[in-house]
Parts: structure tokens; C-alpha cells; sequence
């Protein structure tokens, strides 16, 4: 099959084109799917710079495609759509023709859900999903969360994470951080956007927010904003582990009896789910989906640039925009052609409030 | 009035005496209590050392005795006995004759509680109890928790949250580290004692405990144990802030997707007691005790040395088993004279199991 595969480690524009590799054979007993599109995070890239063996290793660790073959007539048959979220520690992802599918990590895409809006949803929506959970914001009943604040709203899981905070919460106070995505991240939900933590909230012992959901990495200086603005006793969740995930200080939050939640999609593989089953949160998003309730943050930029993966790596690529680090929105990309990838439906782009 | 006093920053041994000291005077709606009881904690003596200016400075956080002038006829009047936590960051605290005491952190000691166990709970237990709230351990329903890991399971807080824990969870494996207690903590309600995390617990990906709650300096040796021991999506609550705190390792905590928790009851005077209620917590805690449901950690270490605070100073006195670091249970001090102190009741170390 075809695949968008690194040949070594490095940087992607030296290291990944396509190429033809094998159709992934292990385990037998998981899902063949025909992917349609792969979803696309700053995380993929991150992937091609530590790996270190096992090449050709294709990037990519979710996305949504048609069922080939299975051990799971019912729930799974042959021709079905389905999103999935793949095990990173294997060297076969979602850049590529075709993906060995967990099915503990894939849910059925009903009718209405186009498939380029399903792919968006398993790495980017559960890691919103799991991370508000955390954070106490996935209930109907009264929080004690009055004002979250999202550091790097702009992104996949901040915009994901935006409109589930506010299809759960009208009157939360969102405040994203965006240097240059302000009028996307004030249409997709939030209250207000600031460039800075520190400079715009108010600090000290008191802070002035409830709950942090941490996007970026958590440097020295993002985690002293972090612990000056949280009020005390209120949450953090982290959910990028770069080399600042090493040496954090927590001497502020602890004299604040502060929580820090830690987040990674991915620990759902290391324990076999049975402490997190992305199946249940993917089939919970769509329903939202489904009912009208929450609409899927496709990035606007897929209007600019061209989403053929075959074309990803050439300058003003869709890879190109993902290394560039300010993405409005959750990029995906088109893998099948038209008859798998199925039609761009009009409201793909509709605003979610 | 007389209280032990320090008069510059140091080691107890040098720095502090039985002085006659100012009865506090400020905020003037306080309760004034005469002191009967003062509990003892590691972090008296950290404070010795950090505090840089306004001596005399009285250390001690915690006790019990009779309120002598009151603004609140109701709840708190003349003659009552109570317990209270005191603010940390004022200089008069509990090791002297007479204490102003904020009601909201002050408690009714029921007639049927010596106010020698009533001064054991403010500090410690209330930090057991906090702690194990956020652990979800104080909650009758199936809970998530099957093991807990107490990191220095020996000491006020490490007994008080053991009996807590047995209390709520007759069948919950509770798995105590001390060095040299391994029968205080068997008999105090532990399943297991062992000497180091490490070498005796499996870790790894999967880890082996649901929880953890530290008492210890969380170093990076010790960090990294955690790390090891804790299952996915386990949670890791931290109560000492050491220098460790501000250069925390959670590269592997990251990928369980852990939740840490900070916790020192003292936050709530930096929230004017928005966020909790230390009065409230106590009274709970009295209430468990007056029903039998759990009995005060006391330690034994009362029965072989002098407990009377005037020779708390001197070789082998109480200050100096509290700085050993090896203490078995809640120390607590005697201020008063039996008038006021109380007599020891018979049940003061009877088993708690």
C-alpha cells in the first residue's frame, strides 16, 4: 500500500515521502480498515524527531475509514465506516492506505457524520473529552468550574475542548490563550481570547480562574503564569509532556492545594482500557454530533491548502502548516479518494455555538 | 503569659525556651482559648528555621482547650471546650498558654472526647481527611481504589489517615512504609508494612497501587518510585513541600495519565475558608469518634517521655522525638495543668481496628 513513511529519523521534510510499505499483518484479529482520512496533531511530527528504529515508520494515530476485514462480524462488519484511535507504539499509523484496528479503540460512524468530520474526533475530541472530564466539567449538575481558562485554544483539542465545554456550560467563562487565532477561538465558543497568561489575569494567592486545561508545553515560565492565575484548590490538567514535563515546579500550586490532572489519550493501550475505553468516548461524541449538539471544529485552513495527502509534504502542505505550530481548528487529511473519502458535507465549516 | 518561644530562626535546641510572651491581641472577634493541648508536627520545627523576622515567634498550629472570651455566645461560649487549627502565617501559635482563635477553624469537643484527643485532629486529622477526600476514599460507594499506598504511614498523618481509610473501607489493602513502625502501622489498621516503595512493590507500565498518599518529602528517588508503583490513571496526593516540590519529575506520571494532588489544610486561610472548612471537618471527625467509629492515633511514644510542655526543651523531651523524624502516631503536648488539660482517659491507645 501506499504511505506517507519516514525513512529515518529527523525532520519531516527530509525524512517522510510517500511510499509503498506493507498492509499491516499484527495482530490478525484486529479490524483491516481502509482509511479515509488520517487526523493530524503537532504530536506526529514530534514522533518522526525520537524515533529511533523500526523504519519505515508511518506517522499518523487516528483517523476514519471503511471496515476490510474483521473478526467481529456485528459489530464491525465488512463496509462499515468507522473512526479509530491507533496504538503509538507500533510503527503503522494513519498516514497510509491502510490500519490494523483495535476495536477497543474504534467506534461505528452513524450516516449524518461525514467521515472527514469523524477523523478529527478520536485523538483530538477524546483528549478534550477526557481532560474536561478530569477537570469536573462533564456534568449536567452545578461545578464549582465558573471559568476555565484553555492555554492554546486555537489548536485541535482546544477548539474540540471549547465547544464541549460550552455545549455542557452556556454560561462558563472560557478564556483562551492564542497569539494570532482570536476571532476563531471567540467564534468557536470562548468568552474571550488573551495572547498571554500572565500579563491579562489576575494572580497571587487568590487567582482568578478554576481550572487550567494546559495545551502547550508546561515551561518554567507558562507553569509559574499557571500557578499565579489558578485559585486555590482549582484543577490543572496538563496534556503535553515535551522535556518541561521533567522538572515541573510545584511549589505555588501545592500552598494552593492545587490538582494536577495529566492527560495522554494513549494510556488507554498500556492498560489494555481497562481504565479508559476510547470506543465508549468516540460513540459519545458522535452522538453529541448526531444530535445536533456539538458540530466538529474542522480547521478552516483545509479551505486554503490542499488536503490531499499525497501532496502533504510539498512546501504549503498540509504537514508544512502542522509543523508551523499556529493551526486554527483540527487539521485532517484526505487519504482514500472520493469514493472512500466520501463527499465534504456544507456543514462542515458551520460554527458550533 | 508563658509559651515556648523562639527568639531567632534556627534549631529548637538553641532557639527555643519558655518565655513570657504577649497574649495575642489581634483580630479582636477571635476566640480567646486557654491552651490545654497543642499538637506537635514536623512542620513546627521547618518553621523554626525559615521564619527570618518578628520574634518572639511561638511555634505550633494545632491544639485544644477552654475558650475564655468569645464574640459568639452560640456556638463557642465562655467555658467551652474546643479544638482549632491556627493560621500559619501569624506569629503566636499553640505552644503557649492562651491562643486567638478564628471560629471557623475551631470545633466543639463533645463531652465524651478528652481534649487530649480532640488536639490531635486539627492539623493531622484534618489533613488525613482532606487527603483521603481527594484520593475518593471518603465515600462509601464502590470506589475505584482497591489499594492504597501511604508513604510514611507511621507519623500523625500517616496513622490518622489509616484508621480514616480502615474506617470507611474494611476490605481496602493499605500498604504502609515506615523504616521502623512496622507494628504501629499492623496494629493501627495496615495490611502490609514495608521498609521502601521500590524494592518491594512491582511498578512499571501497570504499576500496583491505585493510590498514594506521601508524607514524605517527595524527592526524586522517591518521585520515581511513585511513578513506578502507581497504576494508570491512579492518583498520587503530595503533603510535604519540601525544596522537592519545585523541581517535580512527571515525565512517567504523564503516560499513567495520573492525577496529582496537593494538599495542605492551611489553604484555607489563603481562601478566607471558601473552599474549605476546617470546622467542618473537624466536627466530623469528633462525630466518627463519638460513635465509636474511629479513635485518635495517640502516640505511645507519650507514655515513655514527659509530655509536659515546660520540658519539652531538654534531652529526650517531646521537641526532640519530634525532630528524630521517627515518631509512631499523633504526638501531642500538654500546656495546661490537669484543671484545664484533662485526665487521660483509658482508651487513649486502645486499638482502633
Amino acid at each position: 500500500m501506499l504511505a506517507l513513511a519516514a525513512t529515518e529519523a529527523g525532520e519531516f521534510r527530509q525524512t517522510v515521502s510517500l511510499q509503498t510499505v506493507d498492509i499491516p499483518t499484527d495482530p490478525p484479529d484486529f479490524l483491516l480498515v481502509q482509511v479515509a482520512w488520517s487526523d493530524l496533531n503537532p504530536v506526529d511530527l514530534q514522533k518522526l524527531h525520537s524515533r529511533t528504529t523500526d523504519f519505515p515508520f508511518v506517522s499518523g494515530f487516528s483517523g476514519s475509514g471503511i471496515v476490510q476485514e474483521t473478526s467481529d462480524e456485528v459489530a464491525f462488519p465488512v463496509g462499515a465506516s468507522v473512526c479509530f484511535l491507533l496504538d503509538p507504539t507500533k510503527k503503522s499509523g494513519s498516514y497510509a492506505q491502510y490500519c490494523r484496528v483495535d476495536r477497543r479503540a474504534a467506534a461505528l460512524v452513524p450516516p449524518q457524520i461525514t467521515l472527514k468530520e469523524a477523523a478529527s474526533i478520536p485523538l483530538a475530541g477524546c483528549t478534550a473529552y477526557e481532560s474536561l472530564r478530569k477537570l469536573g466539567l462533564l456534568t449536567e449538575s452545578t461545578t464549582s468550574v465558573q471559568t476555565l481558562l484553555i492555554v492554546g485554544g486555537a489548536g485541535g483539542v482546544g477548539s474540540w475542548a471549547t465547544r464541549i465545554a460550552r455545549a455542557w456550560h452556556p454560561n462558563l467563562e472560557i478564556i483562551c490563550t492564542s497569539d494570532t487565532s482570536r476571532d476563531w477561538c471567540l467564534a468557536n465558543g470562548a468568552s474571550r481570547c488573551i495572547p498571554h497568561v500572565l500579563q491579562e489575569l489576575p494572580g497571587g494567592p487568590h487567582g482568578s480562574v478554576d481550572a487550567i486545561l494546559c495545551l502547550t508545553e508546561p515551561t518554567p515560565t507558562l507553569m509559574n503564569a499557571m500557578s499565579e492565575v489558578i485559585r486555590p484548590y482549582g484543577s490543572i490538567c496538563l496534556v503535553v509532556a515535551g522535556p518541561s514535563i521533567r522538572s515541573l515546579n510545584l511549589d505555588f500550586v501545592f500552598f494552593k492545594s492545587v490538582t494536577v490532572y495529566t492527560e495522554t489519550v494513549f494510556s488507554c493501550f498500556r492498560t489494555q482500557f481497562s481504565h479508559s475505553q476510547p470506543s465508549k468516548m468516540m460513540a459519545q461524541i458522535l452522538n453529541w454530533m448526531s444530535t445536533g449538539r456539538i458540530c466538529a471544529p474542522l480547521s478552516p485552513c483545509l479551505d486554503e491548502i490542499d488536503a490531499d495527502w499525497t501532496k502533504a509534504t510539498v512546501p504549503n502542505g498540509i504537514l508544512e502548516r502542522l509543523h508551523s505550530g499556529h493551526v486554527q481548528g483540527k487539521l485532517v487529511m484526505r487519504i482514500g479518494d472520493s469514493s472512500v473519502a466520501g463527499n465534504v458535507h456544507d456543514t462542515d465549516f458551520v460554527d458550533a455555538r
